[in-house]
């Protein structure tokens, strides 16, 4: 974490020194088993395992498009920057090695008054407490003054060489399966739309039971354990995170692995509180969507999530949807919606 | 690269899936020699060899702040944001595997208007050539709209364990070392306030000679090649690149090293055109900056580029001056200006 120099306007934040010093101070030095130099350098060096691959994903946040300063608390935008890339590693297979982070910030939400603290340091408060949760240590960024708010997560991870689960991967025959429940985070913004003068400081504190709609948007979890689970065992022939619904991440898939698929509507494990429209085309869940050949033995749970049979890969067929939803009224076709449906 | 789901504005804009599609498309597949999975899945793969370790940096770009749309042709953004990634992998005499970018644009730099390329196609002209230069793949990224123009790179490369090329290990009676010139970057930058509307699409090709302060500003060369046979001949004891200009960036060093510094003003290597002041404080001249035991021979030239030797390192002294500026009028404190002194 170095402070960017902001080459063409004179005056600095005040407060960015005195930031990255809390931030040094506060990521713990920042080294982990495979950390071997943190913040503090030109660059962070990383150590893999001998055998090991290295998987690397960035999310883009931006204020105003991925979460709103006046609905979303710090605390959770911290938690879902680092919970967005944490879940691509997941959706690997990938154990997390260090996250790096850059942040542009507008002047008001760097600085500390009195006691009060910042934005930023709220936005920390959210970050750090996920990243202890995955002994992920935040090993470097850069920090800049800017008009809109931005945060850019980047992740590395490493697997196994040829063991990462990929998109590609699928076969005819397959069975589909998806950790968790579906729509809750989309149900969950779709209340904080409607309600979001109410309860608002209520919502910076990590809820105990992490059941409503509301937390699984303010405070997904990645799947991280369930990636592993499946890269361990060999189970999946593919795998994706649902970011941006189950409607569009299934045909990445199927694209990829150049397939089509049939999801039973009757089957599939919808949030309590959302729809099934939600369910099939919500985004944020970040539950992992994956292909296992028939005869792999998936268990109902994996590290305490339950995980179901929602469907099957089957050919890609000319002139057929390439997803079919099955129903009680009969097949229909899914295209993808993803998010823009709710929005 | 993927196109970041705007989560919160249901409309997107209608070049972003296009534009995915000519940046994958330009970037190659994105395999190089290290790639072992680009642009597609949900992380890249990355691999590396036995007894190396990963380096990694972040470096945050931002309209008005970084750059200026109207000063700065895109080409020059794009170029200016891979060179500053690649000049902390060159600090740290790694070799690049592989970079990553997220971009944030408002929509009028997407489109592309009939035949008339885009502001970032034409930000990927100058990126990609680099690229291209120092056989680094675009391996990912992400891409969004904003409401300012943002770039946020992030270099991977690799280093035989160990042999990092830190700013920590310094010690007194070592010589300090610097490569090319000076303080070209800022007289550009002056230059460019100052004659801002002329010759501006002149300046959208990469000049061939490469001379003058604009091009020092406009086009820098990162210094890889100097610092890979930094690291292969183990004769640097510590490096940094000048990002923010000699006076803060020696002091990272002194810091880190826990030792003082005294510079010779009349072997400064000035940048034709430059003052002592730029050449001192001013930023963006991507040069490394090295200590070497006396003992050790370094070159005139490494690469082709010239290094010469500046000063040395002395013992911290309480009271004194971390930095001292030897000059014909005796020795002078130089406090650390990094870039607000010009701008």
């Amino acid at each position: 974490m170095r402070r960017t120099r902001n080459s063409l306007t004179p005056k600095r934040y005040s407060g960015e020194l005195a930031l990255v010093d809390r931030i040094r101070s506060r990521a713990g030095g920042g080294r982990g088993a495979a950390l071997r130099l943190g913040i503090g350098d030109d660059c962070a060096l990383l150590q893999i395992k001998p055998g090991e691959e290295i998987a690397i994903t960035t999310d883009l946040s931006i204020a105003g498009r991925h979460f709103r300063l006046d609905w979303h608390p710090p605390e959770t935008v911290g938690h879902r920057t680092l919970a967005r890339g944490l879940s691509d590693l997941a959706a690997m297979g990938a154990r997390p090695l260090a996250a790096f982070l850059s942040l542009g910030l507008p002047e008001n939400l760097i600085g500390q008054r009195g006691r009060i603290p910042s934005w930023v340091d709220r936005f920390f408060d959210g970050f750090l407490a996920l990243a202890a949760d995955f002994k992920t240590p935040l090993a470097g960024g850069d920090l800049s003054g800017s008009p809109v708010a931005i945060a850019d997560i980047l992740l590395v991870g490493a697997v196994p060489r040829g063991k990462a689960l990929l998109r590609s991967g699928a076969r005819p025959g397959d069975l589909l399966y998806i950790t968790g429940a579906l729509g809750g985070s989309a149900a969950g913004l779709d209340h904080l739309q409607k309600n979001q003068a109410r309860n608002f400081t209520a919502r910076n504190r990590r809820p105990r039971d992490g059941s409503g709609s509301l937390a699984a948007h303010l405070w997904p979890q990645p799947r991280i354990p369930q990636g592993l689970w499946l890269e361990r065992k060999g189970a999946a022939t593919a795998a994706i995170d649902i970011s941006d619904g189950l409607s569009t991440d299934l045909d990445h898939i199927c694209i990829e692995s150049r397939v089509g698929a049939e999801i039973d509507a009757v089957s599939l494990p919808v949030f309590r509180g959302a729809s099934l429209e939600q369910a099939l085309h919500g985004g944020e869940d970040y539950e992992l969507l994956f292909a296992a050949r028939p005869g792999t033995r998936i268990p109902a749970r994996i590290g305490g999530v339950s995980v179901t049979r929602i469907g099957r890969i089957v050919k890609a067929q000319s002139g057929r949807s390439r997803i079919v939803l099955l129903t009680n009224a009969g097949p229909q076709p899914l295209p993808r919606h993803g998010w823009e449906h709710f929005a």
